[in-house]
């Protein structure tokens, strides 16, 4: 294990970095919030992304994924309000906009920027107050939060975090912002986040750590089992602290960045009473456990029970029986938190009154164990609370 | 098309059959309610069924399963208020009990019988005082309604359905009743039907023709996405009629019976408020047409948007994009009733006020012309309310 703390600043924490914000009026209402916000490093970077798998791509991510192929990417325009997606040949052009102003802004090649948009879909992005907003961004080495700020939607709470490394090859730093998949407007979506690192790391080892650690953070959380049409992770190694870590240490700190990121964004998801993690153990295969881990996890009935604090197990049992995967009923067990529910595919002794305590936390683990072989996986969601639905029945 | 009428009498229309139900105490409460029911043939049937495909069955499925294969059942023991689910060795023990009691009483071999269980998981069965009530049951030809109304769990209503057809070859009847998969204690599950007909259909067509017509019919309904572990569909024909229809006609007719029931377990839906159609066109292929509307009737999001009369469609074309099959976003129209939203992929110019009028109905169909080839599939849902929830919670 590496020696590492968690330090302010955000995705400014590491060397070279800085970021900032302003209210471009993307987001309308009666005050003006930032909506428009821009990360930097000042110099080049290793660059990495992976970005949402829907069919439906936003015009930011078609223009970022072409802008990845270049590499060296050092700079990130994001905005709020407007997600620039279904807006057809002209949002693709707005991208592009975006992505030539803030080049303009910095003295970069437009290929060096990578565009992000969060919120309502299919509305034309009031490209005018973009371009003249980007002009008049000005990052520094403490913008992070202001960032993080201006990139939320029904978000209620800015995320960021960082951490700073003692490796044995010397120290580096690694920080992150993000915002969540909640949509409470009609139309909002997306889960975004950027992650910058001062360590040195060449671009090749970064793309496959990204989405190795995407694979093991935010790929894990499901808060209503919806896949936006513009969720982009993007990593930026500007390798100025001189520091080249060993793999194994700077993986590990950047999952744990990546983990405190997708945690916050499951706690702040709409309406959530409850963050549970899901382990599925003793699946035929880890595919298996994944299916029978989202199927609990994204169970509409599973989740109101959670709300409800009802330590249900019948409702999970289901959700295993009807996923698809091998598995005998009368094998399974499953517990809540350490105490027993299920043994054999029987209600086990368990005292109710204790199992309630449990369920009725803030934060709990279900464990279902199929007795079949080796295959795990675990995933990390949310109750579905009235307060849910009534932050998504439209206008 | 077949000359048919609708006609009272649910699973008694059909000659022959006879239904009635008693309150056994299976359900708890101050008030006795009936929760136990038994629908028999005076004469030997063709007899078909199907059963849910939760790997997690309810004993009596299990059962049922068994003396299914024996063929010829002509009588059906029916209880609410206990799944017999998740129950081992001692549930099969009880649910052959079950039929055994049954067969006794109607001096029938107890393989005549299937089972038929809705409730609670995981609790034993009250066996004696079920037993007792087996004994009690005294079956008439106006015994449907009490025998609807004795296996409804969080229903709100009794549902039965009986039509009378004129067919070339003579009059015939196909009647039958049902209860909704709607789960509003903890731990509750399962959609019955039991469907009769006094026709001549030998038992292999018989079979042949429930699995096609469930396939257009239950297996078409979604609220929550969830299959129980006691789903089951039974249909017994006793040849009374003298008719032996031509395929056709028959098949006509039973399609209507089970699409008739299936509309009102979907509507019967906790706390909904809407009915919506969901119809995919032009998918590749029927399978990817059937992936797509299943995504869209189970999306929470798009389900949320319904309850607040939101004629979203950003959440709609989401859920089509992240399904996983073909399509190409550019191409995809969208239609609330006929009038279109989604153009190519972009927002329509169909006045928003329009569409939110077709939104704020009780029933309204949503097709998705994907243009991409003859692909069509077509789900029943519904809206996903704050009642849903809070009738979800558990104790």
């Amino acid at each position: 294990m590496s020696n590492f703390k968690k330090i302010p600043g955000g995705v400014c924490a590491p060397e070279g970095f800085a970021a900032g914000a302003v209210g471009a009026g993307i987001k309308t209402g009666k005050v003006l919030r930032d909506d428009l916000a821009l990360v930097w490093s000042e110099s080049p970077c290793a660059s990495a992304a992976t970005f949402t798998t829907n069919k439906v791509k936003a015009a930011p991510v078609l223009i970022s994924a072409e802008h990845l192929k270049a590499g060296r990417n050092r700079a990130v325009v994001l905005n709020s309000g407007n997600a620039n997606a279904c807006t057809g040949p002209q949002g693709l052009k707005d991208a592009r906009a975006m992505a030539d102003a803030a080049a303009a802004l910095l003295e970069l090649n437009p290929k060096d920027v990578l565009v992000c948009s969060t919120g309502r879909i299919g509305v034309p992005m009031p490209i005018e107050r973009i371009l003249k907003g980007i002009a008049d961004l000005r990052p520094s080495r403490s913008g992070s939060k202001a960032t993080a700020t201006a990139i939320m939607t029904s978000d209620t709470f800015a995320k960021q975090f960082a951490v700073e490394v003692k490796s044995k090859k010397g120290t580096f730093r690694i920080g992150g912002i993000a915002k969540g998949a909640g949509m409470i407007d009609p139309n909002m979506a997306t889960m975004l986040s950027l992650v910058t690192t001062d360590a040195a790391v060449p671009q090749s080892v970064l793309r496959k750590e990204l989405k190795r650690s995407v694979a093991n953070s935010f790929n894990r959380i499901t808060v209503d089992g919806d896949m936006s049409t513009n969720d982009t992770v993007i990593l930026l190694a500007n390798g100025l602290s001189g520091v080249a870590p060993d793999l194994g240490e700077f993986s590990e700190a950047l999952d744990e960045v990546t983990r405190a990121l997708a945690h916050m964004i499951v706690k702040d998801g709409e309406g959530v009473s409850r963050f549970v993690e899901v382990e599925v153990l003793g699946a035929a295969s880890d595919k298996d456990a994944r299916a029978a881990a989202e199927a609990i996890a994204n169970s509409t009935l599973v989740k109101c029970a959670w709300a409800g604090g009802d330590p249900n197990w019948g409702r999970i049992l289901d959700a295993v029986g009807y996923c698809g995967i091998r598995m005998t009923a009368s094998k399974a067990d499953i517990f809540y938190d350490k105490l027993i529910v299920v043994e054999g595919g029987m209600a086990a002794a368990t005292p109710v009154a204790k199992l309630r305590a449990i369920a009725a936390r803030k934060a709990f683990k279900v464990t279902v164990d199929l007795h079949l072989g080796k295959g795990a996986y675990h995933v990390w969601t949310t109750d579905l609370t009235e307060e849910y639905v009534r932050l998504n029945l439209g206008e």
